[in-house]
């Protein structure tokens, strides 16, 4: 019998786990690390450094390769694939290192319920996983910012880079959180009376934050990311809009 | 000069505070802890319990009632005043606590980004605070159902009790979350093809979960939320809507 726990860990600054999170870890006989090839091992290195801090036996930690994405085919296919292939890798490693069954942790970048993929892989393997919530990038970005994400009694949409390219400005929505974005959905609004708050790399000591009119610093972002990119072979950021 | 903390604690379980929480409450000279009246005595015992867990001289902790919000103006109004008051009992308290300045904070049930009001209090007051992000109750609701948040690449929308029985269903969204409802605002919706899960007291030994067809479950929401406010004085709900 395998038990399985996704642990939010926060994004990027390792005092960002909750006590629970710090009890889960302890209380797993397996905690599978994955790594995403060398251009993100800063991720798989700050879940390194959480082990390192909070755990006296790291021999219970194990990390595997994920399986590159197919970036040929639709974006929901390859998705769909890609999570299928990583089931079978988790299946893989558990069997290997835990034959006898357990309890296997993961610690899930942020939160598991926010654009995480690990509860769908889970679903994929037959098991309803007990969930360690963490704190969201989102957070993180506001508090940066030192910012609400909702205007009073007002609704905030989530949404990602792709579906802002593609459908525009959300309707009935004031302000826009926006995740999971290539690079610069921003550009293709009209920025006319829209303010961001935009964040990369949040939580980790090379955090970059800028904000602004849309109109005034959106080629500044563009510029910061594209710079930041290069220096550190990887980022990820996210942004807030109000209008 | 008066530096300001607002410092997310999580909603109900005291395990869901951060390590930089607890860094925070451990630099501040004054802790402020609101009470607002007997009925949510619950809320102002988890800060209690928070900081006689982590905090060693808890003469730091200072307690200070809230005002009352004016249910008979109009609600921006109303919150606008409100937030005003408070605002005046924060100073009122800090000079005479902290006639020379120093470390306020104050433990913010969630995240202080997410439609709390201590962001636009601390405005009032001209101070800009650092804010130390939480895990939302939107984390632990989707956590305590192991369900994500949004569908893949879909966005959600964060909205209101109020919001949503004004409004109807958001418009471009297939998922909704609703937070700050004073009770059912779901059953104004069509519950054909809508699937809910709710949760109150989140993180609580008496955290409470119901899912399922809203057609089928909207009236056993509604019934235990009235038992459960009956028998404990007071009741918190947030709800994930999903078609």
């Amino acid at each position: 019998m395998i038990a399985l726990d996704l642990i939010g860990i926060g994004t990027g600054n390792p005092d960002h786990v909750t006590l629970a999170a710090i009890r889960a870890m302890s209380q797993a006989d397996l905690i599978l690390l994955p790594r995403k090839g060398d251009e993100k091992s800063d991720l798989a290195d700050l879940r390194r450094q959480i082990c390192a801090t909070h755990l006296s036996d790291l021999s219970r930690v194990v990390e595997f390769d994920l399986p590159l994405r197919d970036a040929k085919t639709a974006y929901l296919d390859a998705v769909n694939d890609w999570h299928d292939a990583i089931a079978a890798c988790w299946k893989a490693t558990i069997d290997a290192h835990l034959p006898g069954g357990g309890r296997v942790a993961l610690l899930v970048w942020g939160d598991p319920s926010l654009y995480d993929s690990t509860l769908r892989i889970a679903a994929r393997l037959g098991i309803t996983p007990r969930v360690v919530p963490g704190v969201t990038s989102l957070s993180v970005l506001t508090a940066a910012h030192a910012i609400p994400l909702n205007d009073l009694g007002a609704p905030v949409v989530i949404t990602t880079g792709r579906r802002l390219r593609d459908a525009g400005w959300p309707a009935d929505a004031d302000a826009v959180a926006v995740m999971l974005d290539a690079g610069g959905a921003f550009s293709t609004l009209d920025p006319q009376g829209v303010t961001i708050w935009w964040g990369a790399y949040l939580g980790m000591p090379h955090e970059a934050l800028i904000h602004g009119p849309l109109a005034e610093v959106a080629q500044q972002i563009l510029d910061t990311r594209a710079a930041l990119r290069a220096q550190h072979g990887w980022i990820m950021d996210i942004y807030l809009l109000h209008r």
